[in-house]
């Protein structure tokens, strides 16, 4: 494949190269979903210190959860070429693995186009609000591996 | 170190581990700065593409950096505990390597806390837009290696 | 009824407790409307300087209402939960009674999930804009009886 | 005292009686702290519930806490005539009372004007997010006695 | 024609002549379609500058479009009557003509209505960010004949 | 004058074209001020409605008197390479003229750059929001002339 080629493909690009937003308009209205995923990899006793502290508390993953939504819900005005999508649910799950905080962001809307931005952006602001809670006792975090996980329609 | 001593370390946590603001009112008005760091892993055909793209056009990482700086301005309303700072400079570097897109973001102010946050949110979010610009081409991106970099006050 | 039991019915906690947003997707597209109220209860003084403002200019129920409207639209970037609902119309009504200034506000859609929260925040946002605007003469304002009056669909 | 003569206390409104924003430019800047609260009135069995849930999850009570201190940094959107004030803290407090759940929101800045309208942001959007949180299983709740509890600065 | 009887028209004045939202509940999903347009009159040697940068770089035409996509989506927090509407796209054009900067934003929905305010936000914000980069060089520059170009619907 | 010389003072793009936010850390805190005007040109019938409706009412013109001051605050949003500044005031005056609405908008801080960008924006929204309100009874309106009228600072 050669670049030249491939260029055309860049749905965000018009054919002289220049930015442009598609135009979803012709599309179906579908149930659509897209899940995200990312790790935050931090020291052990700042894993220590939040399991602890998420047994009768939990305010570190709830903060996170919380902004991961609402930051899913503002994708369109931080990622500058993405549609104003209504979302039916935002759903994030933030566990605390062994080597360090796995953080899974679904996302499901009906409407004319995907929601992995949507699902992308929350994963990570999630993870930066943990990162914010965290980083007074640990400066050696790392958010990682942010990927969309599945993307269907129906 | 024990989870239970740790745990009083969290300045976002109060004593009884709730969430909570830290206040910043007595701490010194400094020129601080810090700068954060992160890549887009993706196929070399999208590398190319950019590579060809970025030569007479270059939108995609200009957008990658509006909305890098735009996010970074925006970081208290993302991210629930952080305070409102104005902002001196953002500044964001985005680099085609080998093996990907790099992005640095160096962010300064003069205020009473310091600004890592801002710098991991301008990297992160200019790490979205090349993702979102680049998804109709590339579905195996991954964004990793999310850190910062430098946090200095004078 | 027990609180264990009643517990499950919080939509917005799931099984374990966890705050979580409904997923409307399933829901029909329906017409529904809701109102809300409340008042700003203030000293005579007050009411006599805003009867005497409001008859040729009015700037300050003008502006409370501007106000209300425009925060009813922002609904789901306040209340973290809440769906991103387009709104067919927000209404304000604000009345000089004898005892303080009554807020009612309607609001109005076409989507999948109910708009009471809108109402309530329209209502809440024009009254806090009326504390604003009248607390340079009156230290002793309260807001009170905010509540939602009606709430349909068809 | 009479209405006429008062009118011209209005800070807000010009000598015609027109809206208008207040110049700080040449007030001090100084230590400023208001704090507001508010109640949230419910079924015995809501608070039972909110008990119950609170002790060892208490995601209800964070979420509102999160959502009042994300509002009070962005009074200045909401209240079209307060300024852009850099806030050093926000606290919320969230108490489960016999009668009902009680709101108190401190702020505090070193700026120009007082945070008084951020107070009372902070309090309602916490008491409109409990509202959200808990509608579903208590249709009765009435949010009242939002008030300016105390103002100073140094 | 009267003004007391045209006043009547006025579709964002109820009866009363007091600002009001329109209710656009009854009104038919349908694509919509408007263009607006704009010049920014500047300096020849500002336009030189612009034309050469533009050739290789095109940083500031990139931004300004950026920035005017990014406003049109969020016309209705700018302009307090207009409705929340779901763009499927927002194309803006600019070009380098013989008197100076010509800006043309059109902008596409499925709704209930029509967007010619989104399409002048669009236009409008473009230019003013144009402006704002060339302000450094140019101090003469005026944005004019800020218009409608082109309203439909099908 | 060459434009390759000139290029190097659009202080918005670095030594190789590209968009650059400029650094103001090192900048004085100063009492800065700013003014813009523009004209909303409109059929006579127009204007003696609005005429008509101002003198006892007034919605008009208080509501795009609201909406330039909360967009003046949001001016660093809407640009993507402006600063966020804290305003001391927003003014806005908006006038019935002979052959249109005319608006100023002054705007003042202290702080360490210039806010002519406010002063543009503050008034543009103004200009916008008269032109949603008027647009159901005049399809011919142009809104001209926006330009700055002042910049001082001491």
């Amino acid at each position: 494949m050669e670049a030249g080629q491939q260029q055309s493909n860049f749905s965000h690009l018009d054919s002289s190269g220049r930015a442009q937003m598609v135009d979803v308009g012709q599309k179906a209205v579908q149930r659509r979903f897209a899940s995200a995923s990312c790790k935050v990899r931090c020291l052990p006793p700042t894993l220590a210190a939040l399991r602890s502290a998420s047994m009768p508390k939990g305010d570190v993953l709830t903060v996170a959860k919380i902004a991961g939504i609402q930051a899913a819900k503002r994708t369109d005005s931080l990622i500058p070429l993405c549609h104003q999508i209504p979302l039916s649910v935002v759903k994030l799950e933030i566990t605390l693995a062994d080597e360090g905080i796995e953080i899974v962001c679904g996302v499901a809307t009906e409407a004319k186009t995907g929601v992995e931005m949507e699902a992308l952006v929350g994963a990570s602001v999630a993870a930066l609000t943990v990162y914010d809670m965290c980083k007074a006792v640990d400066k050696t975090m790392v958010i990682s591996d942010l990927r969309v996980v599945e993307k269907t329609k129906q």
